[in-house]
């Protein structure tokens, strides 16, 4: 079926402005935030409830129609891209707060809602989502492929703060999994199934969210040293303390340059840590800020500053969430794969040193180096330009997956499969693959979920 | 095939001390702690290897023969009975601790081994593996049923603290599912599709679990309440205080009744609730103890007492944990149903009314009541006896768990579905337990692993 005959079929479900297929739409559809191959949907569709979203999947599963979710278009890792065209789904309209449970520490969302939107109004309430992917993601698009960030460390990714969905199926049926329960072990934990499966599975209509107090004192550390070593020694010990931390970041030196030059931030170029701890009474927050001081001396700190205050602290961050934003406008000629690998805390030494030794200095390449330190995951960005081709990045990148695969690791830690990590998942998952294969055939037997993801006989060439 | 078939064949994979048809055998795994029909297997196994597991798998999905795990018998809704007899793995002999990864607050362990045991070993290195049933349950039978305690309402339930498992499949296949990474974005989830999944989905064989560091500093609080709404508002409180409680539990008056009367405990026969914080240093546990000291006297504590003495502390959560056993004990006529309804917090206090209203007061029943109220989980014990049916008390909890449901809550927090729940199930998650059944059918096309739990059309009339 071509989409000139889909069309028509879709103007029967939705009225006319929920319905596109000019160029301009198509084309702003066809790529997220990464450097993967732009592909153009047939035509988007903005549903405005869970019985329209049934109602196009009824006709796409009828028809074999491909069909790819939208949130956002922030995702890193092409999982938005309709690679065999088809209808994009766009969930832009079902941006509502369906209900803020407070008393619950819990609000439920349609899923088009950007998370950023979110916490402004649950400020009000005292509470935040704590996942943060650092762009304005969508909630459906964080809970689609498992986002995380900075605060993960302490609050846990997407996958920990979801406590109920609904969900419609491959074959329209709309189903509900989980519940405001907090606690649940009643039968298969299918909410954990959808979240992290990137519109494969299902498409997710509607979230109960599990909230956090908003803390009612924060400190920001900052902490320079002298080798990569005794950064990632201090994350360990820090991490061993007992203490919490909301934030644990690591810097290579170039990251912390580059921070001094766009930012004017007061560091050194020298690896740093950027931590983050929360409390409920000041008097826990400076007993925390010794303890985590005489941590960092012990491993040869070469600065650390220390703030309360929320200006400082504010700039401090917003210059950390800017670090991608920051390469990519200070390198105009070159663009950038971001890895993603995460591995056990006490293999990142090892790892970062090959990053170093095996990917930065034989390549000759200047590819900065954040990671979310206090859980082990690291961010490479890999440049690439006329001079150095993206196949050589991707090949970098396939050498340090292998090397985070080896190390008891993944080669995605919050990011997810999308286009450029389906050739690992064999050597990452093994037999437990044909697992995965096996559901994504009993839940969508006809393939029209997000086609060419996660898996790798689906997956474009590129 | 009858078990006289089986024996021979089993014996050709183990040694002969690692089968037996005994009749003692045979009833020493017939029950859990439950009050479910007993049914013995027909021949017990105790593998010692993964591909021991393996083999006996290949053998019981050839010729379909009922095979069910069975960890330390400790579950309390039946979850291990072999109803259809056949096949009763125990993995006690599969106990060992296979590595302590300090460094990354991991622990590989094999299934067999007791919780309990494993916090012993840890220990030495300031680590524990935070979820506690109470029981001394085993770590396969908690992953297999998601089992929690009084500690997660800060540290999370079984389901958040395991990161890679080995999985036997019903076709005898060793998969491997997640990775020690504590960040993990790379395809479906299927470490949370078998949490839970009480041996029907695969025999888990190895877990690693995330232990988190043994706090340096422990309070432990217990304040008394005329009322059980203001104990109850109490909980919410605190739980919007930021504070972060590592237990939070609820006992009604009856229940103190009996802890004063059986351990001599200081309480008042009051509602009541303990609790636990723990701290990074002591400033921040005497900053917390005055303000959940404040809040409690906000909702008209009548008794309030902090400690952060070890012996004392301990000597309250010996009590509690021994709740159930000394139940038991003083009233040797009498057994209990223990019921699991979990709510949102804000529904809590509806519930508990509910079974003030319509379970204990109509009935003229004296049915003790704890919860981890931190988590909205609440456990009545009904009694059950010559003058009060097991049908009856049954009635009595299905009446509860429609409440429950009805507030957006489950009816299983944590003691799992097993045998008692399974009626329950089609009305918590509607059209979602089919695709239950589906994954079910997907991973065990004969239905060979623990048939009869989780689905109803499965489950024996009791």
């Amino acid at each position: 079926m071509t989409y000139q005959e889909i069309v028509p079929l879709l103007t029967r479900i939705l009225t006319p402005g929920q319905v596109s297929i000019s160029d301009t739409d198509r084309a702003l559809h066809a790529k997220d935030q990464s450097f993967h191959q732009p592909s153009k949907p047939d035509v988007i569709v903005w549903p405005e409830s869970a019985l329209q979203v049934s109602q196009i999947l009824i006709l796409a599963n009828e028809y074999e129609i491909p069909l790819t979710a939208w949130g956002a278009g922030t995702s890193l890792e092409g999982n938005p891209i309709p690679v065999r065209g088809g209808i994009l789904l766009s969930l832009e309209r079902m941006n509502k707060i369906i209900a803020i449970q407070a008393d619950d520490f819990q609000v439920t969302v349609q899923p088009g809602l950007g998370y950023k939107d979110l916490n402004v109004q649950l400020a009000r309430y005292g509470l935040f989502f704590a996942p943060d992917p650092g762009a304005n993601a969508s909630i459906g698009g964080m809970i689609a492929n498992n986002a995380a960030g900075s605060r993960t460390v302490r609050y846990g990714a997407t996958r920990d703060n979801v406590l109920r969905m609904e969900v419609v199926l491959a074959d329209g049926q709309v189903i509900h999994v989980g519940s405001r329960s907090v606690k649940q072990s009643a039968g298969f934990d299918l909410v954990h199934l959808f979240i992290g499966s990137e519109g494969t599975l299902g498409i997710i209509t509607e979230a109960t969210l599990r909230l956090s107090p908003i803390p009612e004192h924060i400190s920001a550390i900052v902490a320079a040293f002298n080798t990569v070593q005794a950064a990632v020694e201090t994350v360990v010990a820090v991490r061993g303390s007992g203490l919490d931390p909301a934030a644990l970041e690591f810097l290579d030196a170039f990251s912390a340059q580059m921070l001094i030059e766009a930012e004017g931030l007061d560091l050194l170029p020298k690896p740093t840590l950027f931590m983050e701890f929360h409390a409920a009474h000041s008097s826990a927050l400076d007993a925390g800020i010794k303890i985590v001081e005489a941590i960092c001396r012990d491993f040869g700190t070469i600065s650390f500053q220390a703030t309360t205050n929320a200006t400082e602290r504010k700039k401090l961050w917003d210059a950390r969430h800017r670090h991608y934003e920051i390469v990519v406008r200070t390198h105009p000629d070159q663009n950038f794969l971001v890895t993603d690998t995460c591995v056990p805390l006490s293999a990142y030494i090892e790892l970062v040193n090959f990053i170093e030794q095996q990917i930065r200095q034989p390549n000759r390449i200047e590819a900065p180096l954040v990671g979310h330190a206090g859980d082990g995951n690291i961010h490479v960005l890999i440049p690439f330009d006329q001079n150095f081709s993206y196949e050589r990045a991707q090949q970098l990148n396939a050498q340090l997956v292998k090397k985070a695969i080896s190390l008891g690791g993944t080669c995605t830690g919050e990011h997810g499969v999308g286009l450029g990590k389906a050739r690992f998942m064999p050597i990452e998952h093994g037999g437990a693959l044909e697992v995965m294969r096996m559901i994504k055939k009993t839940l969508d037997p006809k393939g029209i979920l997000n086609p060419g993801k996660i898996f790798l006989e689906d997956a474009p060439n590129d």
